[in-house]
């Protein structure tokens, strides 16, 4: 580490007080840590971390200080060299997916895998994956895909670009017809694909059938040029994903042949241009389920890094001390408003990344029953998938938030590992289904649910079978809607809580039922959403006699209270609390954080972000800070020189002749 | 307008949308504005838009492509122009803060005039004003204020630079002791300062005496290189504000003559080093409120902004309509869920507007009483406008980044002017005081004077005078603590709106009484504040016959029902509601956000932020949207070559070779 004039850190070290709070707690971080993620993540973070973080293609040092074209270029030559050892080590898509987490830079190629090769995979026709598919897991042909338009974002039925059907020589015309119109946002479209994929209107004879998607060659594979009849570039710096070349692209009546319109599902037929319908493609709803459940758990993990930022850098923070008592100071983590913005987040990233495994399960096992042709668990799991979507992107976006904030001043500096990476994060409210609009479905979907269920309820008896059944079949059998919760020591009852957050959840659907608001369909979504959460949770924890059990069962009524305390109003509102409840749920917060406060160091040293991934001065495992900070600050650009580059142009002229006279002489 | 194929835009324009919602609204937008910000801030801002805007230096064209060392250089060049137009207009004061506003970039000599000059201005003797303030003054000098150290953030006392004064050479030797001890985060210091106010601990005889100013030269006034025992930098790439140079500095036993310590108030004998304690400087409280009063005022014109962009772009953003139905599609603005995000944060920008102006008032007044010796009113404003910032600065940050949300994809690119605007504004919460620790200060003052003001009540009748008396003094002296809202109609009634506010700060100061907990004082400040904001908004009404009066006094009672709506369980908690009120303040609020919405966009023309600094393409007054995304689109320097650099590097290998060959020798 180099700091200037050979200078010492303060005594006693930060790093000292990280390895103290690690003493001090009888935590075993490394057993929690298999608990949470498994061997097989473990083995294969710690496999293809090795092999990342010892590549210097992939350094992470001097990244904050580049502009976006050389950020770019880096990200293109990380993608080669992710190509290269994907080869060489055989990498599987899970390998694939972890060397991501770790390289942590979404890139031009990255849309290539994760959406232009799944599209050609599921609507292709067998020939059409001799044609687009092979050369494409070549990556002789790279693509994107290309859906939203300028105007016309979450809208797929708004979208303006045409095909035109000509049967005279069996193509399509791809056209543009107004300015917005053009394709916007295209992840990989602006400087790197050879191919996209084209959701465009099918008209054919006379007839608009909607979107379909259409394989259009874009750039030249001899050089690389658009072709002719297509304009094409990227969309311009972003709050975040700056190494991602999102583009726009708009169509001058550009021809491609007749099977280049992906044709697993609807087809036209080349002679007479008629139109065969897609049979009805509940898979497709399945690809929608992965992907949200994929989102679900990654956005835990990066909670998990935020929190363990947030946590380590406020254990080793000292305020409010003179330098003389440095010694005796207390950390800023033992300020209860410090403790009382991160540990919740604690609690909360747990829950996640819980929710994320269990989401998991529930798809795999609906999976297998979809092939054996039961599709029953489908609406559910697609509603329930669409609202913890939302309700953890968000979740985790605000979380990060607080954790940078509560690293206070240092917080703000890109070297925190908090500032761009929150820039980063943020798209997960907006794709795979904008936050708002995802909850007006399962709002809807509940709601229907609940009527459909009142009525076989009043028809006869009903067996709860599914989640949201049984919660919501419990409450329409129950007559005394009264919570159970009489003492302090009840707050630490998981079933009284998940019976708190159940009864919320079906007392604030049914009270929506008399109309159509979206403010309800977010609130019943959300509600629905945090029981489902807590329900994962309580399934999630160990036996009672596991050394574990304390904690994570701590952590469990932790994000049990904090949520009933943020709505509190919702359980006073019916009377299903009494007021006399409201401050027990308030002091049951405050003593989990006081209860968990001893292992939080542990606690975050479990999700096991590795150092590489957590990229901070502040946050890293090691304890240290203020070294890592001088030696980030040394390599700014601005640094390189004794002299700033405008000294001579707007400096000098003050300092040498004041106010009055160069300037005077100039004006 | 540049479209490429000389496309035209969809039919009808966007910019039509804006024409009629404001042609179907009858609220004169300019009376409002008139209202709003008074003629003298008008006609400062048009005079001063007029010459900035036309002054090529000052072009935001291109400064979103940049990278950050020429964003420094171009600020710096911004930093010049202004001193010369400064000039060459005889601009005042308060010009230039105008100008600061319009020009909407922090430079590096901002730190010199905002905190160099005044800390010269106030600390100075005769015989230092003209050694230091004359030549600052003529910007012969270039200085910064240097207290935060790397370890050592809002904790003065901890601070551990030393200044020690050596009688035989009548010096004080400048010294960091530690690399902790590295001042940091330094505006102006990093590359522009020829001088540093250093706030170190003097030590004299042998005594600490705690931290003093001392006016420190740092780089040579010949040629700016770092002068002898000198480190300095700049401390990196942040968040946000990079166009200022924060720096770090470190001193290696630096010298200074005994007439560089500022020595107004504290003074050092020169001979004998003995210590001369300060008088006590009340006046200097006088500043941090005039401080915190500027960043609500300015943090409310920052929510104007975002409001402006979100609003206007929400009327003519269309979704969910098939392209043969766009005439008749309705704005996203219509939807109750985007209406929900917006228009109360529209009604919380009047809200912080006019608490800004009641605010200056407030301060103006106590600055006439204490020149006539009265100090009463100084610990309640100083508590209050702790607390207001805090508050102000956190409501707007958050608001900033739900306009940003609510306009969908788009809002994440850095074209909406939502982007890096949030990482610019993002720094209030945590300069001139902590939000946290602010309302840790304001807590504490209102338990303490709710303390005394109970005693004095019980001692006999109380007259209440200021604000904060006479509502506590109602709490004390009122009986039955119930609200006297009984229906829909009543939540328009401001005087009970004002009461249930009132009524919440006193009861959880009350309630808070028997510990001492930071989450209880900032709660206590929380809701002290919300009830300062209402009582200031109501306040600022017009009469009940003026044409104003019904849109203005529907956002008092927007502002009121969100906030307690926002905070329904503190009024269900002691029953001060019951629970009936909850469906009734949940109503309030979206039949106000219904009674508001035609006039939206009128109300958000008033805010009357110019064009030139909004800075979107997607809230500007014309209303033209795409074609300016379009337009930005092209200016990205990815898309000034056909080919991107990095393709036969990257891209060629594959497309030409695919996984197999090329690389496959390359293995």
């Amino acid at each position: 580490m180099t700091t200037p004039f050979g200078l010492k850190p303060s005594e006693p070290h930060t790093s000292s007080f990280l390895i103290k709070e690690r003493e001090q707690s009888s935590l075993n971080s490394k057993q929690l840590s298999l608990y949470i993620h498994g061997e097989e993540f473990l083995e294969r973070q710690e496999r293809l971390l090795n092999i990342i973080e010892n590549d210097p293609v992939f350094s992470k040092t001097i990244r904050c200080y580049q502009g976006r074209s050389q950020r770019i270029l880096n990200a293109m030559r990380k993608d080669k060299r992710i190509l290269e050892l994907k080869r060489q080590y055989r990498w599987t898509d899970d390998d694939l997916d972890m060397a991501d987490l770790i390289v942590d830079e979404s890139r031009p190629f990255s849309l290539h895998r994760s959406m232009f090769l799944p599209t050609l995979k599921n609507q292709t026709t067998p020939e059409q994956q001799e044609l687009f598919l092979k050369p494409a897991l070549d990556y002789r042909i790279i693509g994107c895909y290309a859906q939203t338009e300028l105007g016309h974002g979450s809208n797929i039925q708004g979208l303006e670009t045409t095909a035109t059907y000509i049967p005279e020589t069996k193509e399509f015309e791809i056209h543009s017809p107004s300015l917005t119109a053009s394709k916007w946002w295209i992840g990989g479209l602006g400087i790197a694909s050879t191919h996209a994929v084209v959701m465009a209107r099918l008209i054919t004879n006379g007839k608009d059938l909607g979107p379909h998607p259409f394989v259009v060659p874009i750039r030249s594979l001899q050089d690389h040029r658009p072709l002719a009849g297509i304009k094409v570039g990227d969309v311009g710096p972003k709050f975040g994903f700056n190494t991602v070349d999102n583009g726009f692209i708009l169509f001058d009546h550009v021809r491609i042949p007749h099977n280049h319109m992906l044709a697993r599902y609807a087809k036209v037929d080349p002679k007479t241009g008629s139109y065969t319908k897609p049979v009805n493609d509940k898979l497709s709803y399945g690809t929608m389920v992965y992907v949200r459940v994929k989102i679900v758990h990654q956005i835990g993990l990066s909670l998990a890094r935020a929190t363990t930022i947030a946590t380590r850098y406020s254990a080793m923070r000292r305020q409010f001390a003179t330098p003389q008592s440095m010694k005796a100071e207390v950390p800023v983590l033992n300020y209860e408003m410090v403790q009382y913005r991160i540990i919740p987040l604690i609690a909360q990233t747990f829950a996640l990344l819980f929710t994320g495994k269990q989401m998991k399960k529930q798809y795999l096992e609906f999976m297998a029953e979809l092939k054996q042709g039961d599709f029953s668990k489908l609406k559910e799991l697609h509603a329930s998938s669409s609202g913890l979507k939302s309700l953890s992107t968000t979740m985790a976006i605000s979380g990060i938030e607080v954790c940078r904030r509560a690293c206070g001043g240092h917080g703000f500096s890109q070297f925190s590992g908090l500032a761009e990476f929150y820039g980063n994060v943020l798209p997960n409210a907006t794709w795979e289904g904008d936050n708002f609009i995802l909850t007006q479905q399962t709002g809807k979907y509940l709601q229907k649910f609940f009527r459909d269920l009142s009525s076989r309820a009043a028809a006869g008896p009903v067996q709860g079978k599914a989640t949201t059944e049984k919660y919501l079949l419990e409450y329409l059998t129950t007559s005394a809607h009264i919570s159970p919760i009489k003492s302090m020591d009840d707050m630490y009852n998981h079933q009284y809580l998940l019976k708190a957050l159940a009864h919320r959840a079906a007392r604030l659907i049914h009270s929506s039922l008399s109309g159509s608001s979206q403010i309800d369909h977010y609130r019943i979504s959300e509600a629905h959403c945090q029981y489902l959460i807590l329900h994962n949770f309580v399934h999630s924890l160990p036996e009672p006699n596991d050394a574990l059990y304390p904690s994570l069962a701590r952590l469990c009524s932790l994000y049990a209270a904090h949520t009933l305390e943020s709505h509190l109003a919702d359980f006073l509102e019916d009377e299903y609390f009494a007021p006399r409840h409201a401050p027990m749920v308030r002091a049951a917060v405050r003593e989990l954080i006081q209860e968990l406060r001893p292992d939080v160091v542990p606690l975050v040293d479990a999700f096991n972000i590795p150092d590489f991934v957590v990229s901070s001065a502040l946050g890293e495992s090691d304890g240290v800070v203020y070294e890592k900070m001088m030696e980030k600050a040394l390599l700014e650009p601005l640094n390189q020189t004794e002299v700033v580059a405008g000294y001579e142009e707007c400096i000098r002229p003050f300092v040498h002749g004041g106010m009055g006279s160069e300037l005077n002489v100039r004006l």
